[in-house]
């Protein structure tokens, strides 16, 4: 199943909330794609399955990884570029078998104003040096906190809209 | 004390031996400099350290954070950027007493072509949008396992002269 | 003297406004930085000031460029990353007289929502790959058509806000 | 008819004679692509093509531009970036029907140690941000005055290697 990754271990995070805002819409059209949440990495990661070691709790998602063709990963800003949490995670999983070759959509979310440009730059980067295909329709989101009502929906159409036109173009990628 | 940070926590890696290396340069000129390495770094700093929590085990390397003025960051290129763990401690580090205002100097390290190039460029993103200063002269060493000799110098006369500019810079900076 | 350079040569600029208001504020302060509008290059300069050419138009330019230390550079968004006007004027510029060792503040301006930040990211590794200091804080400026008044200054407070803290840091600098 | 774009205007140039390489490359693959040199630029492109203006020499180029489907960049370090003649090509061309849902592959060239790969990651943001796909797969030439024989062929096999993968990319992508 293509996974949709929520790019923070933060408990209650406005990124699993936007991907399971892509989960929904991509229900709506047909498709069934799972979240993984980065709340879920082993909270020992660093020592567990870095540089060649695996455990079993990374196994479980290592195995989603491997089956998965396409990734859209949601990647709220830290410190000016994506999570650590993120990096950490693509750094443990294996190579080349979880990311080459595959296809990636990009989500950009900050409490900011600029919805993470450079992070998506960045990690657009890591991508493409994996040898990733990376859809060029990005999605930057801006003020989180203000675009997400309680239910989880866009308050700006405009925003719905382009999401909307990035699941399409994964979809079909 | 200034810090020299080894980017990584894999064991015998390369980059602790290039902040040695950097150290010893460093005392040639009477310059006293600490190596934090990310060895060091909590296993699970995951849980532990990041969106306001702090562990004693962090607690120890923030306060040397705090107190340094200068930094030397070693950065090895993992997936062609720089290491989920060298921005998990950047994302675990307290805003703004660790880095705002004070002074950067890059180095990249591979195993292969590019020394890191986009990686040291990511971390340059990272640490400007942070308000940190960073010197324009970056040392990019390629080929790192030829580079370095069993004692821990390098090979190429080429690399020692510019580490040695950098290093002559970062002092002045 | 010390430049503001406007980064594009498109007549009537929202850059070049910028520009003139960055020169009002340092006035203030009792410093006296002078314009170069890209609106003067030579037109003619692929043919004429590239590759070791160079023309009466252009020396006079460069005249200004090597005896400056500071520089404000200007610089709209054009296809995602700084104007293509913006870097002939720097592969013009005779090397390293013109830039190395000296220092720079950006200043991102966009008609759309992010203010230019990939652009100032590029330039920035432009920047340091000439070996300049970048100061740390950049500004970004989206949205330029409404934040320009008609006597050419900030409608948003904030935004003065941050190009005052900025000019005081480029002047310390 | 598919375009090779040689990313400078300088007379004599490698990446003339790289993308030279690629059309011949091609064509045994039985692929007719044709070269657009940045040779060719109207000398004055500056104040002819761009803000609107078109002039006749550029509406030449211009159709050509908007027939290709798919496009190869070969692109020289200048300055630590891409050239800002292959920009100002850029930003002189018709928007949306130049670039946008194209595709394009991506060759840095340098003289120096890495091969352009700055250059290629800032033109990377330039090509997703026009809603090109852009192959992950991007070849860097380092020291390319002794890459390149008399003949215009690569002298290091693994050279010709990866161009000869990047090509099967280009042409199935």
């Amino acid at each position: 199943m293509n996974l949709i990754i929520s790019g923070t271990n933060r408990l209650g995070s406005n990124s699993l909330k936007v991907a399971n805002y892509y989960k929904g819409e991509l229900l709506l059209k047909g498709e069934a794609w799972e979240i993984l949440s980065l709340e879920d990495l082993p909270h020992d990661i660093l020592y567990t399955d870095l540089y060649g070691k695996r455990s079993d709790a990374f196994s479980t998602i290592q195995a989603k990884v491997s089956v998965a063709q396409k990734f859209i990963f949601v990647i709220p800003e830290y410190n000016g570029s994506y999570p650590g949490a993120l990096k950490i995670f693509v750094d443990a999983c294996s190579y080349p078998t979880s990311f080459t070759h595959k296809k990636a959509a990009l989500v950009g979310v900050s409490t900011g104003k600029y919805g993470n440009i450079r992070g998506v730059d960045h990690f657009t980067g890591v991508c493409n040096y994996m040898r990733m295909h990376v859809l060029p329709l990005k999605i930057h989101i801006p003020h989180i906190k203000d675009e997400l009502n309680s239910e989880g929906l866009f308050v700006n159409p405009i925003t719905s809209k382009f999401v909307n036109e990035q699941i399409d173009e994964i979809v079909r990628f």
